[in-house]
């Protein structure tokens, strides 16, 4: 079965807006076994509307269009496709009951143009929006279904998980099993990742296992796909080799970020961390608290970006910090302290120069300590990060996270 | 002129990954004028490589490649192209050198496989990678040039700036100038925008101004584009009457985040800002150390996710945390206290129910208090963001930042 994805809005190919809707729409097919063959974006035109979907009704089982749906000018996707499969519009008396409410419930003025959104294909199935205007529209196409949803991932997403996935599972069910499995790996490369991995593999490899490699900043992504019956039994068993092979340098799979690892390591454990940030800028904190759950082990974090503040809050001493707060004492002393002042086990802190400025020429742009905590004692490491300023936070709030896991990998293996 | 962009991946169409080429490749070409006409992700398959460019490279006098030019199995992108033009591929010294430097800096041991990537196309041009093993390649065809570039985006970006976009002002300069420029707005819907400027613009439309909206997480877009010598004037004035009309809403234009006018008025006013997170669980403290020079006006922030800590750490009241830490008073005390703590002139508080868990009927997963407190007094509102977790501390991120930007605007109003 063919399926593809039309993303419709020239603010995404000016690059104003970040199309997010490649990533969740591709999760979500793949995860019950849809594979993408195609994904495009294109203009909020006419005529390249008509171009794509033409094209794409004609050679795939289902097409997924996004974007075009709502109230302003340039929204013309309903339109369009109406003309194109020669069907009329007809007004929604749900949808316009539905619009109306919106705007009640939000007590805000009903502009006259939003009504508009009530007009539907004839004979489509309408997919209820919840959190916004517009519906989505399922057409029958000669070839299978054609389905239109707002742009707005807010609205987008909960129509998808609410009337898209069951819709599909009822009238277009995937023919061929797909199971997928991320491995995903840090501290090593791509090319040493395939090395260790690919000869112990070749037997799965015979047998239609997939493998894809994939590098991220500081991290590698093993990817496997198997099809058919045998399929969840191929990637089970090449799971387990991927992880023999790669051994500590594994730390999750599939959604797994590694904030997850940790805080579900310390529910487990039933243990706390605090953390102390200078160049992280709270994004440590904010990592972990992306967790749900997590309030129950972290119980805070300070983002203590001037050397008044690491003094006030925290009591590193005047000493360290006049001989630079970038370096190995200073992490040291932030560490320890922060620890200590919420009475947690573990402790993690940072502190280095993000750049774009502030660097010198002993400490250059991208140098970071950074330092754990813990009630067996304390260790700093230093690395360098040249990145811009946003990946240098991820990379080192990564570093991070990372000294904690290796801290309780270490504990396990003695 | 036509453009194309050209993503290759599994990965990306499984959404094991997010696509951020398009956004930064359709900025870098736009801000230029090139015009992205469409953009396509497809798999890491012989075919659909071979499929793809040489129906993009017939209809298309740029075109742009990323991914597959790596050293794994599944990277096919230069064998196949070199296949499809009928040109060989030939041994690069100097890449050869540049990838055994690469490793000996790094200290790491070279596999074999990493010489794949000195391979270049016959006759092709080599951009150098600074970032990574795999060069870049620009590659003359029948209407004008394929552009081949790595996947990883830290690698890409630097090599398009500093490789990329000179060669392509030499050799293929834009024939039509574009201009663009995007309003950014806080606080009002998408139709009553377009129903408040539509008719203000309808001289300019007339002339040839594009005029497009997106709706954006608890913001829309006003995007406008104009073409050739008049194009400048023409979104000039246009932007003089989209603030016109708009007003207090509008909070920047193009890349302007909040946080960055956040930052730059307090860098104006010589004015200090601090904050205390509850539910946004550090986000606000990284949202504003985003902000390069940030840290001279943002002396700390700090993450007191359990209630000891909004005690020990600020002195919030025993009684108002016992009443509800998630509560007007909590927030009114989180802002005063945090702000006499750091002598800032600023403080913004959150203290809310981030989800998926932790609701109740009184107070349902969304609720959220936010206190800005400054010399003049402190005040609270309560917001309902009912979303994912993560959209949840970007909205409620961005009502606090919108607490401190209507605070000036109040004052620049008397």
């Amino acid at each position: 079965m063919r399926v593809e994805l039309i993303n419709t809005g020239s603010e995404l190919l000016l690059g104003r807006v970040l199309n997010t809707h490649q990533q969740w729409i591709g999760q979500q097919l793949a995860g019950v076994g849809y594979e993408l063959a195609i994904q495009q974006t294109i203009p909020d035109t006419e005529s390249s509307i008509e171009v794509a979907v033409s094209e794409a009704i004609e050679r795939s089982e289902l097409v997924i269009v996004t974007g075009g749906l709502g109230p302003t000018g340039d929204d013309m996707t309903r339109q369009r496709i109406a003309e194109l499969l020669e069907v009329s519009l007809v007004d929604h008396q749900e949808t316009r009951d539905r619009i109306i409410s919106h705007f009640q419930k939000r007590n805000r003025p009903m502009p006259e143009s939003v009504m508009v959104q009530a007009q539907v294909l004839e004979g489509s199935t309408v997919l209820p929006n919840e959190y916004g205007t517009a519906p989505g529209l399922a057409v029958s196409t000669s070839k299978g279904w054609l389905i239109l949803l707002p742009g707005p991932p807010r609205e987008l997403r909960p129509m998808y998980t609410a009337y898209v996935a069951p819709f599909l599972a009822k009238e277009l069910p995937p023919r061929r099993k797909m199971v997928t499995r991320t491995i995903k790996t840090m501290g090593i490369g791509e090319s040493t990742v395939e090395e260790l991995i690919s000869q112990e593999l070749s037997e799965f490899l015979a047998q239609g296992l997939e493998v894809g490699y994939c590098a991220r900043v500081g991290e590698v992504d093993v990817r496997m796909v198997a099809y058919g019956s045998s399929g969840p039994r191929l990637i089970k068993e090449s799971e387990t080799i991927v992880r023999q092979c790669l051994k500590e340098y594994v730390f999750g799979a599939d959604e797994d970020r590694l904030e997850d690892f940790i805080v579900c390591g310390l529910i487990e454990r039933n243990q706390t961390l605090v953390v102390a940030e200078s160049c992280t800028g709270g994004y440590l904190s904010h990592r972990i608290t992306n967790v749900s759950g997590s309030s129950a082990v972290f119980p805070a974090g300070h983002c203590v970006y001037s050397n008044e503040s690491k003094e006030s809050i925290l009591g590193v001493s005047k000493i360290a910090l006049e001989k630079g707060a970038v370096s190995q004492s200073v992490a040291r002393e932030m560490a320890d302290r922060v620890r200590l002042l919420h009475k947690a086990d573990y402790a993690l802190a940072t502190t280095g120069i993000a750049g774009p400025t502030g660097g010198t020429e002993e400490k250059p742009v991208g140098t970071v300590y950074i330092g754990i905590s813990t009630a067996q004692g304390t260790r700093v490491i230093k690395e360098c990060n040249r990145c811009d300023r946003e990946t240098f936070k991820y990379v080192t709030s990564q570093q991070a996270l990372n000294l904690l896991r290796r801290e309780w990998y270490k504990k396990a293996r003695h």
